[in-house]
């Protein structure tokens, strides 16, 4: 079927409207009517050329929240007028020990992992993400979205909140844990409400105290400016967890300073250039320096049934789909809080 | 009292003997009529400046196993005649969460952890560590060495035995784990040893394949050798866990590519200089790269109680008290399987 979506038509070009084909609804697959996308920082880099060429035209997209209108016949979780979510990928391989283990998105078959947008599919096409009215995807791959979320504020979960939550639920977060949320943007924002809702004692590293009232307002409880050398006396061998969501380059063995005996720090965006680090500042405490990158479909769909729980949605700024090239903007220059999340009723 | 030791009269100055004093046995201390002292890599370091000034002379070793042949009045723990040990410290303050918690290594009260030698104690003396015919320390620091063991092959696990067995116990090394060990020097022979034990699957990643022979003998299932670029290739993905003995730099990132999703690499040594780290090869598999330094009283106790269970001892060469200085020029230039060990009745 012809869909309406926006894609950027080349490297760095603006975003445009665009009509592209998904296909036939499968035995396993779904179709979503797409209601809201939410914009990535990973959606600004791929269709500007950051990370390599690409397949364009791209329609990003990975935040995707929609209601189920059509189910092939093999489908039995997901039935029609059921809200979904689909999130960074929407196909794997199934039989690799990390597919098994619930880890899709470590899928370790050659080509078997496959991105929601500008990834070659497992049956030659190319994908195409949630800035669109509809999609068709396996449905294994799509997220029951729990009655009490808001839409729009769900969108961003399933990058921004599965990117967060699930170091803070591997690392234990929690009642009686320190946790620090290093940059409060559309990651950090989630990670401070994660964490205060696991019942952990969080507080926001941010460069400056300029968005301090929203972080103690969102969750914290302390607020410190990355950007005053006292910071990292002050809080030296405190923390239990630091998740890290800048990708900017950190002078890391500070950050590792920061944490108590056997603590964590864990990277969920990763700087361009190599990082330097002491070993001494890994001994020292028996420090670990981790990364985490999004989380499989079990955890994925744990996330979502958490923030219901909990009432948790991100804080979502909604534009309609002829605002994607200013909020790119607004995006790069860290003016949104917290979210951009496109109405896709406004595409077509 | 005064005993006889070998110290280090100065900076990179061969050791000679020297008679010393140890303080009279208080109410809460053992005196220890000490039988075998392990040469570790660190006594090197020590006494050569490689660390900084030091209270010279300086009488290095923190493995340490003899009698006690005197106990204070309050020490209920051990009595006249037992076998016991001393590792890398002799004090700590017993009330930080970190000692609370059985991590004395890692004492956070400025001052209060007290290294076996070469540090200042707590009454303000500098301690003289264990190439001495005895020693005086508090009795919690002192360790029951199990009748099993062979008291020459324990010296060394109380350095390089506990060094190796904490990461191994603390990150999971047991059936159904693939655990590697890279170096199998002092301490990575003792990492060999005690992952066969705990049934984990072991390979050495060792420079060559010089000591094939003798890793596999000492427990390890494969062998590769890391100068092949080849061992990189073969292994990718595929470890639980690596302990990285080496204190010369690696190339992290490429060492981090052998881990499995969730692998953790724990470093024991640290090279001098900082390591280049690619965030990428965390956030790729959910990786941890961790350090781990020695182990605390409760865990060194555990340790030396399995390897009696497992009947685990070093491989030692022992020595006598004239042929320190020989067996130092020898460490330097690795030619030594896998640990000398004085034998103190030579001393004096």
């Amino acid at each position: 079927m012809r869909v309406n979506a926006y894609a950027a038509p080349s490297a760095g070009e603006p975003l445009a409207p665009i009509t592209i084909e998904r296909r036939e609804v499968g035995a396993n697959d779904v179709l979503i009517a797409i209601e809201y996308a939410g914009i990535c920082h990973s959606d600004i880099h791929t269709v500007n050329g950051d990370w390599g060429p690409q397949p364009f035209p791209v329609v990003p997209g990975h935040e995707i929240v929609g209601r189920v209108t059509e189910v092939g016949s093999s489908v039995t979780d997901h039935e029609v007028g059921d809200r979904v979510g689909v999130g960074c990928f929407v196909n794997s391989c199934r039989e690799c020990d990390n597919c098994r283990n619930g880890d899709e998105q470590h899928c370790s078959t050659p080509g078997g992992g496959v991105s929601t947008y500008a990834a070659k599919d497992r049956d030659g096409s190319f994908t195409q993400g949630g800035y669109s009215t509809h999609v068709v995807v396996d449905a294994h791959f799509a997220l029951s979205v729990p009655d009490g979320l808001d839409p729009a504020a769900a969108a961003p979960l399933l990058c921004a909140g599965i990117t967060t939550y699930a170091p803070l639920k591997r690392w234990g977060a929690g009642p009686g844990k320190k946790v620090a949320v290093v940059g409060l943007g559309g990651l950090g924002h989630m990670g401070v409400k994660l964490a205060h809702a696991m019942g952990a004692e969080v507080t926001v590293l941010s460069q400056s105290l300029k968005k301090q009232e929203d972080g103690l307002r969102l969750g914290a409880d302390h607020y410190y400016a990355t950007s005053d050398p006292a910071t990292f006396k002050t809080l030296r061998n405190s923390f239990d967890l630091i998740v890290n969501t800048v990708s900017a380059s950190i002078p890391v063995d500070d950050y590792l300073g920061l944490l108590a005996v056997g603590g964590t720090m864990v990277n969920v965006g990763a700087p361009s250039e190599p990082l330097s680090v002491n070993v001494f500042s890994l001994l020292a405490g028996r420090r670990n320096f981790a990364g985490s990158m999004i989380g499989g479909i079990p955890e994925t769909q744990e996330m979502l049934d958490f923030c219901a729980e909990h009432n948790i949605g991100a804080e979502v700024e909604v534009i309609s789909a002829d605002q994607i090239n200013e909020a790119y903007a607004r995006v790069l220059a860290s003016d949104v809080r917290y979210r951009f999340v496109i109405d896709t009723a406004t595409i077509g």
